[in-house]
């Protein structure tokens, strides 16, 4: 039994960075119904501010085309697509974070891709009318949207240039160059927009410090620094749907956060924002991790601390309408996505909307609770059971005392666990359908509520008294409100004379 | 602990009477937005057929109406509000059970009036105007919505002309006399409409022949027998809020559907239909049984069986959207509905929607379950257990074997009983808010959503068992479906490689 | 042939008094689905901040209610509907402009009433039970919506109470009585709640002078002077369903804006707002005028210029969802609304929909056109033709030069007159039938469509001319944009190629 | 001056083949936002049966896929977004009219492609592969939606294998193996499942006979024939954005309909349907024609005479959302669409809106006129005036004299012409914008609704004389009811006691 004793005296400000930015498949698929459908629903129950996805230039959405004028290829610009886009993340109160990339066909300079989907990830064969699109690209932005509007839109120049699958050879000194020319054509159109990298992913921080040198030296812009976090090992079991890794502990990745943000304050860049551009647990979009309660339960930590050391970080993704690994093959596939083909809300879906339940003040903190204070009053906590071991039997009681004082309160508490609000598992009861039926998406939909239950207190001390078992994996949100009890005002009310009551 | 043998053989349909007529506050109220909005959900959940309420002739819809000219006044007949009222209805799927009531002002006898509407209980002032009026209104329905549409409406005649309080000193010779100038009206403009009555509470079942011999004696038109049913004591205590009545037990009135069905098949109208145009617990809308799990699980049996004997029985009422008492005084305050203020689902909601997702074929029943079979060879059961005593220790053990034969079956159950789904205890928790908060309504909505279990069973054998043990009112959907088994197709599949499982 | 040079020179600002606010029939219908729809699409269309209407103590809202306890009456105060109806206005971003009034029936000391809904417009029978009623009033909005919110809404304290049908006996000093009881009641929940007075009918404006001076000298507190205006004369002839009236010219209510604002700027109170808290043509709402081309082609002047003179003006009222002369007896019966039953865009609609489209900056202005710019320097219109005349023949020509400078301009206007829009035309040839099918309502609603018609100009000296022709009543919206041509972008563009052109 | 004369004795069903199918671009683009967004209106306003596109089996949807298996390839048939396409489908009324291709690209025996999107247009390497696809392919429908369902759903092999970019070599005998194996195929899931082809396009007719010879000599299956049609000339200019061709006249296309009909009769296949599955003026989907009021013009003789000679003719295609010729790169851009981006409504689809107000009996028809009467007694008629000479002079006056009988009516029309409802046109007169704003959409959808028109004829005789001047290519629905005159029930009604009438 782990007591906690909350202390309101404590005063400090629960910063919202974990829910500045989230990560999305490929822009093209922001014109399909079900993708549209899945972010109005989390912009309802979440609400992020800005949106960052792979694929701005990708040919799909085909901003660059050549088309022959006499005899001459001349680029031709085309904004049918991506406006149609940015127009839809807009009005869901989504403004987009830019990830400038991948290299369209007719400007790559070889043909490495990446994804089922085939995004070419060569440097340009052509800097100049790369330059000349990414400036036409900005311009079209500031005179679609306004420049007020985009000044308020991070450009990020590619992404993880350090790996050689995203980026040819993972050639630094060619990555630097692509990153000047490209922040100096952004530059061009207006000063103030904001512009940075390396967008890494883990492994080579140094590419952090080699890049703002860089910047330094050279005298090219920088307005931020963004790297990506993933907390698995190396697979021990890869098939073509299959990807199973081992999760390191979530201290790791605060771990991260920390040394990164410290190398930074090092630099003569000390006070740049620095943006967590992707994180998730695993790095693959076929783990079957990202569809348990053990992802929710997992990153609970790492929401409530890591805005403590970063600006923003985005979960790598908001839904399962994905393509990296080719069209979904089975309603759950190890997606990345908070939310499931058919609008099924993943666990990780409600830890999300749990936190965007917390109050602003924080008033308490550890490796399994946050509270916090509302501006009306109440109180909001969520308390979680990592369990990493395999087995049932893990439960955890814990004693938690809020300095409420006097009165009588109503609780209620949303909890997700191995046994509510688990579809995943619902989905294996039901044979693992792989287009499952209609009706049977439905029954998933609800067996994905998380288990409500309340309670009135009647706190005669100081503190109000919760005592909870929570069982593996489990995630629950409990709020606090005073009751303004008006039962003396029903006249003649006795309940007592109800059959049953 | 209870064992029950399901035998496959058994044949029989069951009979959705229980949907065929849904009962609803004075027709004016659906003009308005909450009402429609109630309206709107219950048919999506449930879908009903008919909808009867009263109010058709009160002065708010206004269709008699008097105008002045040169001296002398003219009825005027003013259809605006009725044809957005029926209009509305039938694009939700619902079709008027017109009840003909109450008397309109200018063509009142008396001033005696009934509700906290006032509605005038007495005959006509003038039965030419009278039936000019009537003659009027139905020439209108068949213009507007068509003569085969206006031919699958029943007329009934009146609302319980044997209670003073409905109808000016119960006077029999009187209502007869009504019946006769409305049915002959209506018939004038088709002969093929259907027309009824006497609507009679209970009590006064000599009515019912009575009308039936002077139908007979007079050749007067008669199409169904209407009558209502509704099972309390007499109340114990009364105030301006609230009314407490004890409850029969459930056969009652069982007995009184099967025994009024006799008396009709004992007269020379022995093939009409009988409709139960009004039954609930209580008659009373500030009854706070209607809010309760009590009164869902009492009424299973009632929806499990009352079809064997009635053709239609009608739920007085869907929503708490409701007047008779007054504009209601709280979120819950003993309203007929099924659904509550702010479309708060009520106990008794969740048992119309578990029986609409019910099969046509019954394989057993008794008085604690209801077993069928649907077209695709899916097993659906309700279970409930009625505890009219008061304390807390009434689970009951109960095992149902269901001859499915071998194979993996998916079972999943939703569940209501006094802890889950059972916003009126939330609300009383919340200290009964009379008119609370857009927060605190969302959180009466979300604790109304029933508990949502599942688990795939595996049978080697002839029977699936079900050991169950039912709370105190608990009332539980359970589904089984086969299990089309595709874990074979995941090729590679180790779900003992994710940490945690 | 009337030419109008615009000068660019000219720089004021167009306030936008005449959106304010917008009138309502009685509160208590803001419950019916057809109301809401009604509103919600005014609102897409207009976007008025507040609106105001009578029975917010009305007793189908119920506020006032009284409950025996132990002999004894006691109010009770009942919040159910008036909670669901500010909800309502305030998601649709109306602010409630509160009138305080009529009489709860429980209250009144007289049984004179108004209107077919009979409002009671008598003293209140007990002035302190009425100082507790509007003091829980008052406290229960700041406890649902706010301090701050509610400190936006003016308390204007009765209704035309200089009339003998609106005030019994039109007893100033009993008037003056309720005021200050009444103001002090509200003040006494929040000293900031502003409160105002005293909302008489034209034609007695002594009562203005009067009213401020009571307030001085008795130390009253007065927030805001509020009147209303009606320009039409005594009628000449009434039926039951008929109201006919003769307009005076529109200059008159200006007029009337423009003395009684000087009346208060001659008194202590110089500094206070002044409100218009009703206006139309005619005051009978059976008054075919409503449903006219001239009644737009009327009003266009008084909301060009209205907002010169007053803080705001609100039009009586926004739809003919209205029960003061009984249920409406047909689609088109002289109602006040902007819009028709079955959501019919009657012509004042366009109107105020076409002031929603102009600009902030006001270049020009007189008698039958005023022009203005918007930020994105798009120059709007509005011409009209107002003939108070019987006959066809009214064409007026008008020539009007845009000083826009040299290049190429996108010309487009919307245009309502006797022939186009007029949907009360259309219903005449329909046979004016009282209660259309839908799909008469349908066609009623095509035809109620601005004509639209678009040019391109191509302007070569300093102006762009717009040779008009103005039909009888027409008012036109014009509005003009800048061309940027991409036509060169189209290489090998040739529509002579295409058959036909 | 043209008079017509109808005649009501002519008593002849208008059959509603014109809106039995429609085409639709690239089944892959169904799972678009915008996409569906058309498709819903469209089916709200017209209403087809069924909708045919390419693509079923294209790499996009991902049907057919290859996973290793012990490192062998094995197939592996992907769902996921069929299903959600079909879903979709259905629930907007629209049934699939399957058609079979193109290749996968992993069972291409080549890389030959057409189209932006690079559809594989090559046999399949293995015939047995692709016999167990479509097998599997078949069966999934079954399971999903029902044997009843997909019994009713036409399976039509390939595309215009006459042609050689949609058909390798436009290989005949490789064609009848393809035919051959897939109707096989389809038919051992079941039997009753309608196979057809061989879906041409004109100018090879002699694929027709020779097809059903084939299947008669090989007892090859076969339940429908289909071919398409266009009337377009060769083109006379093409660059990289338009395409230019003149048109023949309409009575060509209806001419082919006819005579491949009668081939088809003079075969043993004599009762087989007779599908035109494709069919509009230009195949070219950067051609202007299909943006304008001559198209609309054009079409309007087919849509009235081309149901008498084939079971369906499916227009090609509902909306501009489309990507043969890549991603738009206009607003307009000479698309096949019925409806324009952001759901801009253009010409050709009012006139298909009008013929779906049509009623089912017809009473006449010819070059420029389709009059028919409904069953409610009202006459509807569509007038249209087809010039496809330049200029502007081409006003052609109609008297239609249509025998009603005495009595008054209310005579109402929709027109488009090139004045009214051009949004192409407009879109000119904007300085064509490729990307046009929120803005500039929304006056486009303004300006395509049709101009209402509406007038009251009084009958004394035997006809009711329509004299109407039809402007160049105006097309004109005329919709003529009874009037049931309530005015005399207005008692005390006089307009002209309002100023101005």
């Amino acid at each position: 039994m782990t007591t906690i004793q909350v202390n309101k005296e404590h005063d400090e400000i629960f910063p919202d960075n974990w829910k500045k930015c989230i990560g999305t498949g490929r822009l093209g698929l922001a014109l399909q119904q079900e993708y549209l459908d899945h972010l109005k629903t989390v912009q309802e129950d979440i609400g992020f501010s800005y949106i960052r996805g792979h694929g701005l230039l990708y040919d799909d959405i085909g901003i660059y085309r050549e088309i022959e004028v006499d005899g001459e290829k001349k680029p031709f610009y085309n904004f049918t697509y991506v406006d149609r886009i940015f127009d839809a993340f807009l009005e869901l109160g989504l403004k987009p974070f830019i990830e400038i990339g991948f290299m369209p066909k007719l400007l790559a300079s070889d043909d490495q891709t990446i994804f089922a989907w085939e995004g070419n990830v060569t440097p340009p064969n052509d800097y100049h009318k790369w330059e000349d699109l990414i400036q036409a690209v900005t311009e079209h932005f500031i005179e679609r949207y306004g420049r007020e509007e985009v000044l308020t839109w991070p450009f990020e120049i590619w992404n993880e240039p350090n790996l050689v699958n995203f980026w040819k050879d993972a050639d630094k000194e060619e990555y630097f160059r692509l990153y000047q020319v490209t922040a100096r054509a952004i530059k061009s159109v207006h000063g103030d927009i904001q512009v940075g990298g390396p967008a890494i992913c883990g492994g080579s921080d140094e590419w952090i410090t080699d890049f703002l040198t860089f910047c330094n030296n050279e005298n090219v812009p920088v307005d931020f620094v963004s790297r990506h976090a993933y907390t698995s090992r190396p697979p021990h079991k890869v098939t073509a749907d299959h990807y199973y890794q081992e999760l390191t502990e979530p201290d790791k990745m605060l771990r991260e956060f920390k040394d990164v943000r410290q190398m930074i304050m090092d630099t003569d860049f000390s006070d740049l924002p620095f943006h967590i551009t992707e994180y998730n647990t695993s790095y693959s979009p076929i783990n079957p991790v990202h569809d348990t309660t053990l992802n929710a339960a997992y990153l609970a930590k790492i929401l409530s601390e890591g805005g403590d050391h970063v600006d923003s970080f985005s979960y790598w993704t908001f839904s399962d309408v994905f393509e990296e690994s080719d069209v979904p093959k089975a309603q759950f596939h190890g997606g990345f996505g908070l939310m499931g083909l058919g609008k099924v809300r993943k666990p990780t879906y409600h830890l999300f909307a749990f936190f965007n339940r917390l109050g602003s003040r924080l008033l308490y903190r550890d490796d399994q609770v946050i509270v916090t204070e509302k501006e009306d009053g109440s109180m909001v906590l969520i308390v979680w059971n990592l369990v990493m071991e395999k087995g049932e039997e893990f439960n955890r009681p814990l004693d938690i005392h809020l300095p409420l004082g006097e009165g009588k309160y109503f609780v209620s508490s949303h909890s997700i666990s191995e046994k509510y609000a688990n579809p995943w598992k619902v989905w294996q009861q039901m044979g693992r359908p792989r287009f499952p039926s209609q009706n049977q998406v439905e029954t998933l939909k609800q067996s994905a509520i998380p288990l409500f239950e309340s309670v009135q207190h009647n706190v005669t001390g100081e503190d109000l008294s919760l005592d909870l078992t929570l069982t593996k994996n489990e995630v629950k949100l409990i709020e606090i409100v005073v009751v303004n009890d008006e039962t003396e005002t029903y006249l003649g009310l006795d309940d007592s004379l109800i059959d049953s009551y």
